[in-house]
């Protein structure tokens, strides 16, 4: 739940002004997302949402994102698209802070996962790695492998606070994936975030896919490992190897998976969990004291993390 | 900020399925409110509030609360109504709590209040207080003078480490107002919390009244007092006169105020900041941790309650 800045009406009426989209009827602030405070915003003609790029976000890194969404709406990739205003700006300022009107998306993000929402995705994930080839703009992962070390840094001295022997399960894990980290895997424009509070759906038809603000150039199967880890894995820890295929399979009928790529997939997927689990333990040990958002479980990705450790191979996520 | 409860896609879905208002578009938590989970739906018909009634809110008080909006509006009031469903209710469960789906209103509560607003606010108050006379359910105000000493008691041992001298400035006020409280002025339904982020604007013309909560039959001047009390100060502690005379004058306007319920303005300005005072206090001291809502100044109503204990009648307030 996150609205960290309070907007006046005067404010959000003038910054209205500078686009043809109608009157403020109504501006509420959405218990959604984490990084930014995000609005919904009804003019007299539709609804749309204001999104105020709060400190997490570097400035910088704006033009890729924004870009990134013009370009992918564009081919057809069901993702919000960033409102011109008259002057042709994407991006303003709104109290201070960067800020831009998005177009709005129907549709729910799923709470109970299902095969079907897991068949959407991979369709519409492989889409999105298709659609990007052509975006001009570069951003690097700074989550990626280079960057876990300067987390676990960070988190060592506190880490067996959260659970005994955590710190040395991730030094561990930390050097074996520096030590064989690939570098020659398929690369392109990923989402790098989409766990299911970023898919929309109407029924099992996907609609959108939201909150771009991690999406970066990366292995695109590594975005699959993230995927893997968010969407297929039962709320007590089981691993649902029906969702993984049907994951895997749909996003295969959409864009090719190299040998390369299926045979990376347990490392990437341990990856990936690596990095939710550095991530989530740092929120987690610098919580800050009447913080609006509730730290998530780092351990769930300890779990997770071990699950891909104990795989013998890409066959386990249902691979043939 | 407040969203208590998750609400799965499947759970709206069929909830909504009850009512004959469109199909589900859009289901987003709403950073507001502070008792209740509040959710904003749009379906491909319109814009709703979804209300699930988390645990401050007594079952039994919502026939009170939505036949009171129902009431309300049929006579005008710009107030929330209560949808019925295809079975007549218009309350139902959702996730376990009563719920209830509300009407939307249009307009931004207003963050810097000017005069304007609050010449609008007293004609509507007035008007709602003559709307509700006929209306027939009865619900005590818990937080009038007679809750506030179980309050104080909960509050007393630590109200020094707010404020030293607090709890003995707490105690000699209430006990004044315990001896002099009236019981002779006129009552009917008041709205008892009607700060200015339950009240909505287009501009400065007033689109909504919002959140009924706190309603209750209690003395319509006191609802004037809570008012002064909220509308009236400026951030810095200053109170603004001009903004007191439009609304009072206003308010006047639309219904007389009785040379009793004048004179007893002062007395009932106290008791309204020291009922703040010591919700907010309470709430500051039993802070939960990992709550989502940042507990309200209190001191703030200490500030407003040393203004109206140096008053010298009702002239401090504007009134000719």
């Amino acid at each position: 739940m996150a609205v960290y800045t309070d907007v006046s009406d005067e404010d959000i009426r003038a910054f209205v002004a500078e686009y043809d989209i109608g009157a403020v009827a109504s501006f509420k602030g959405i218990a959604e997302g984490v990084e930014n405070s995000n609005f919904l915003l009804l003019t007299d003609r539709a609804p749309f949402i204001v999104t105020l790029y709060e400190k997490r976000v570097h400035r910088e890194d704006l033009p890729f994102f924004l870009g990134l969404m013009d370009h992918l709406a564009a081919r057809g990739v069901p993702c919000p698209t960033p409102i011109h205003g008259r002057d042709g700006e994407a991006l303003r300022e709104l109290c201070g802070r960067p800020a831009a009107i998005i177009s709005f998306l129907t549709g729910v993000w799923p709470r109970r996962i299902q095969p079907d929402h897991c068949a959407a995705l991979g369709a519409a994930l492989a889409e999105m790695h298709r659609a990007g080839a052509d975006f001009p703009i570069r951003r690097a992962n700074a989550l990626s492998v280079s960057g876990w070390r300067p987390l676990l840094d960070a988190c060592r001295d506190r880490a067996d606070t959260v659970r005994a022997g955590l710190a040395e399960t991730l030094e561990t894990e930390l050097a074996a994936l520096e030590a064989c980290w690939p570098d020659d895997l398929p690369v392109g424009v990923i989402h790098a975030d989409l766990f299911p509070d970023n898919v929309f759906f109407e029924g099992f038809e996907l609609t959108g896919l939201i909150d771009f603000y991690f999406a970066c150039n990366d292995f695109f199967a590594y975005d699959l490992a993230v995927c893997l880890n968010a969407w297929c894995f039962e709320r007590r820890g089981e691993f649902n190897v029906t969702k993984a295929r049907r994951l895997l399979s749909s996003y295969r009928a959409h864009r090719a998976l190299s040998p390369v790529e299926i045979a990376a997939l347990p490392l990437l997927a341990r990856g990936a969990a690596l990095r939710f689990l550095l991530t989530r333990l740092y929120d987690w040990l610098n919580q800050v004291e009447g913080a609006l958002v509730r730290p998530k479980d780092p351990l769930e990705y300890l779990h997770k993390l071990r699950f891909h450790q104990g795989v013998d191979g890409p066959a386990a996520y249902g691979l043939a």
